[in-house]
């Protein structure tokens, strides 16, 4: 039996030697394989953005371990019924992006940027910073509730949407498109930590730009097909939406002819909000892989079904 | 007797509307007067930058309240032993100050200004969060402290330095000039909150820049007297520190001829890290004066000795 790593779009070299040295009698493979006969050997695959004729090679396969928080680039339907998915959760990963949408959304209130812009033009004009405290989140998961807790100790007021009814400390919960109106009314700042499935695959659109208030700023640190692009602009233009703070594309790297690199309001991150940590996410990868060999249960599985 | 409001450099009709309300029985004078014989009636003064030649004209003066936390316009030396020097402290003004740094600090962390550069030309260029969380704040009064307790809270290693020993609760303190090598020594973040006195003038120059780490950023949100403008550009220059992020300035607003402006490592904000709120001033200012009428303690008296 063996572990394949199949992480595209980057170099691989720390990963496989971290691994190696976690599963020293193990046989560990790396995508693209010399021999393609060896893929009938893989039980385990570790994937990111793996390629789709990847999964009918497989004949043996019963475990595939994202290397991320999310499972989106996962297609759940050409997985046999018995294999299992897992993903990465790691603490650090929550409180960095915790640290991250707290910092983008203290940087707006103080207008680092508005100032930034001034300097360059030797412009002196003070404001006083903006005052919204009000921020809502969707998706009240690992990475919701870590940014709602940073948020909430840091004065701010916490209004939460889900799948389910739930009761939290020290956030106003809503769940649900019957809720969403609700949920959207009065806030300043507007969070996505939602997964990416077919539900809330272009769930910040026109219909919620136009419920939440003028001024609203949108945080998106889940993935790029959260957002219908054209909407945002549209709101942006008509000034019935205040702007967005983005670290997630539909395209990564976003396009050099797009739109949003010119836009006033809209301030991009290359996707860098929480990245996964080596050492955290080789540790969980490799006490998975054991767990399978040893028919024990695996930590950090997703529901295939409903895709998260 | 009379109030007389002397604050420069704005318009104070708001601050004369709101004084008139809360002391609707008394005489208030506004600066210049066109009367001079009425300055003989003045007993409290609430001054910023007040011209120097103010005080010898005010035979019957009592008390001078700063319209501010600081008290470096106020020329203690001008003025006689019995005269009482007072100033405003608003938990939300250290509200204000806490949240402006901490939020310039994270900014800083996330390469908010980086990214933003990066947008303007559609550069595409992840990199991690800066890893530094070891602040040294210079000044542990109503405002230091808060600063500080707001960065312990989000994960900060504090390090604090004052005139005086002193035990505080999550703070590695130091005081006084033998022991500040140890206090800058590893720190990421340099904040300035001291007053601005002769021992304090010009304290942030060559010799504490070469004892702080070569990547150490410094937070001025004191007075721009503390800080020697060309030790920061040498140093700069030098690689000998790592930049600097300033609301304050020897000359506001900041001449457009400066070189500040132009510094990739240094980012300016226009003086509103705390900006004095005109209802919650106004009120201490009254009580103030009534308290001083009725020969009453009156709140927030400074040290005129040692200069704050
Ligand atoms: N930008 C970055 O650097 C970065 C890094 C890591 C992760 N991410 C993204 O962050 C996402 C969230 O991660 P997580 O670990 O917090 O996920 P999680 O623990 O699986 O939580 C998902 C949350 O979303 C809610 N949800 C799912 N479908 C919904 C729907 N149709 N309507 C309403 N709510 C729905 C769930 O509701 P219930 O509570 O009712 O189940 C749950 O509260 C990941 O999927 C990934 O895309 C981004
Ligand atoms: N940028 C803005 O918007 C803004 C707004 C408001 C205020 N400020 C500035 O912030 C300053 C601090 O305000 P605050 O209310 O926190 O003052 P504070 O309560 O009077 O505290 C002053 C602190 O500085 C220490 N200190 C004074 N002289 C010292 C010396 N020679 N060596 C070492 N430490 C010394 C004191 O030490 P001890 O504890 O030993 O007495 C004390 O801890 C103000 O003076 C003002 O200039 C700026």
């Amino acid at each position: 039996m063996a572990l394949l790593i199949c992480v595209t779009g980057r170099n691989n070299d720390k990963l496989v030697a971290k691994l190696a040295a976690l599963l020293p009698q193990q046989t560990l493979l790396e995508w693209p394989v010399d021999d393609v006969s060896l893929l009938k050997e893989v039980e385990f695959v570790l994937a990111w953005n793996a390629p789709e004729t990847l999964w009918s090679q497989l004949p043996n396969l019963k475990v595939v371990h994202s290397y991320g928080a999310g499972v989106d680039s996962i297609p759940m339907q050409l997985l046999p019924p018995h294999v299992e998915v897992a993903r990465i959760v790691d603490p650090n990963l929550a409180d960095d992006m915790a640290e991250y949408v707290l910092g983008q959304l203290l940087s707006h209130k103080l207008r680092v940027r508005e100032y930034g812009d001034n300097q360059s033009q030797q412009i002196w004009k003070p404001r006083r910073a903006r005052a919204g405290r009000t921020v809502g989140i969707m998706g009240m998961g690992q990475l919701g509730l870590a940014v709602a807790h940073k948020l909430h100790v840091n004065g701010f007021n916490i209004k939460g949407w889900s799948g389910s009814a739930k009761q939290l400390d020290n956030i106003e919960h809503f769940s649900g498109q019957d809720e969403l109106a609700a949920f959207l009314s009065g806030i300043d700042y507007l969070v996505c930590l939602l997964p990416l499935t077919e539900h809330t695959k272009g769930i910040l659109n026109a219909k919620l730009f136009a419920l939440a208030p003028d001024h609203c700023v949108l945080i998106n640190v889940a993935r790029g097909g959260h957002l219908n692009e054209t909407d945002l602009l549209n709101a942006l233009a008509a000034e019935t939406f205040g702007g967005a703070i983005l670290d997630v594309f539909d395209t990564e790297p976003l396009p050099t002819s797009h739109a949003f690199w010119q836009q006033p309001n809209i301030s991009i991150t290359p996707h860098v909000a929480a990245l996964t940590s080596l050492n955290t996410a080789a540790e969980q990868i490799a006490n998975n892989y054991l767990a399978m060999q040893e028919g024990k249960t695996l930590v950090h599985l997703v529901q295939k079904k409903q895709g998260y």
